[in-house]
């Protein structure tokens, strides 16, 4: 456990466009400013955009069934349209909000189809493999600055019962999303119960604080933090549905 | 948008009983290391302890049904009963699990009650009124101290559809606990939907990073984040039950 972790806005990153070298960049910019211990978090949309997961609506053709929803709460039926494609399963339908679970596992509104920061009459989707993204992240980053750089790749959630969005990881690579603290004795001499904190999630919502939704700093890194060690995945984020009792 | 943010863990904390007088304490410590734009993170054990929400279990004569069910899944029969009584409502009670909704309107596990980190055979309940004991904690420090401190009191959730458990925050006073961002304009032009951030809650998961389950640091100090003013409550965060699309 730190004294201290400090957050830092990645700065100088150009705006990432279809078939940027992410990586490259990244890595340009954070010869100057990372160091060995740091984690290094980047929002979904740059990696987005840069694998090409970005859909022009003009060439969507919506259904006749999200044509008449997106009429009846005044949504854009292409956007409705790619919000579906992108949705394993629907959870809820209703009033305008598409809750669904992407083929990714995440539970989230509009399966993660982003209108805003996409140029023209664009979309944003998640990346088709985040933890595959982050990992590739990751290794190049960590060949190019000469040590291990965990790379963690966020989007911002609506949650159950709560206001407000917060940032969770969607892909983590080079370190354990989690900080387990079972089995340690607290200072009373009982084992602590519920005691995995999703520290990458922890991660993400504390680099939202350096990032911001409308600024123009899609990473940042976190100095500081002894996470624990591992190949990592935000798979392992994802609670299994017959083991969920919070749904 | 700070191009950096600091988490420090507040050291020197003496252990915290009941009867204690958090707000001076609090002050002592924090006379040498807080700053003025500073936010104060407290975990709500230290808060709860001072305030005597601790239940000593011996004193706890659980139903008929507690014992019943305590035995069926090896629970302390007298933990189920205090969970019981802290519970507004039962959302699931299986497997051993319950998730409940308390009297704050907060949905979590075992409706807040910890054992860990109590003494003896005591469990440690949520404060009656965490806002209540934000405010009181924000105007004693702040005047000790001759600069505006906003607290916010923190506790570990676990959430639906993913594994481990980060902070949220369960008291808030002295700021918003939303960052707005509706109505800004990205630099596309759209208007960001879905945009309001609960900072409250990045900020609480920000402060894990340096306080740790298991270390003795009930309290951190976030430096450089330009927190929204307000008087704030964390009763904000709590989304209405029939605006809840997440449910």
């Amino acid at each position: 456990m730190s004294n201290s972790v400090t957050l830092l806005a990645v700065e100088g990153l150009p705006e990432i466009v279809q078939g940027d070298d992410l990586g490259a960049q990244l890595g340009s910019v954070l010869a100057a400013q990372a160091q060995p211990g740091d984690i290094l978090v980047v929002t979904h949309k740059v990696v987005s955009k840069a694998e090409g997961q970005v859909v022009q609506l003009v060439d969507v053709e919506p259904s006749a069934w999200a044509r008449k929803w997106a009429a009846r709460w005044k949504k854009d039926p292409r956007q409705i349209e790619v919000v579906l494609n992108e949705s394993d399963s629907v959870l809820r339908m209703e009033r305008g909000v598409i809750i669904s679970r992407t083929r990714h596992g995440l539970v989230c509104a509009n399966a993660g189809v982003d209108r805003s920061n996409s140029p023209g009459e664009t979309v944003c989707l998640l990346p088709v493999d985040p933890d595959g993204s982050a990992g590739e992240l990751h290794r190049t980053l960590s060949a190019k600055l000469g040590f291990h750089l965990p790379v963690l790749i966020s989007d911002s959630f609506g949650r159950p019962w709560r206001n407000g969005i917060v940032n969770i990881a969607v892909g983590v690579a080079g370190m354990s999303p989690f900080a387990d603290y079972r089995g340690q004795d607290d200072s009373h001499g009982y084992r602590l119960e519920a005691s995995i904190m999703a520290s990458a999630d922890a991660l993400c919502a504390s680099a939202e604080l350096v990032m911001g939704k409308t600024s123009a700093v899609p990473a940042a890194l976190v100095r500081g933090y002894a996470y624990e060690p591992g190949v990592g995945s935000a798979a392992e984020l994802i609670r299994a549905q017959h083991e969920d009792f919070f749904r």
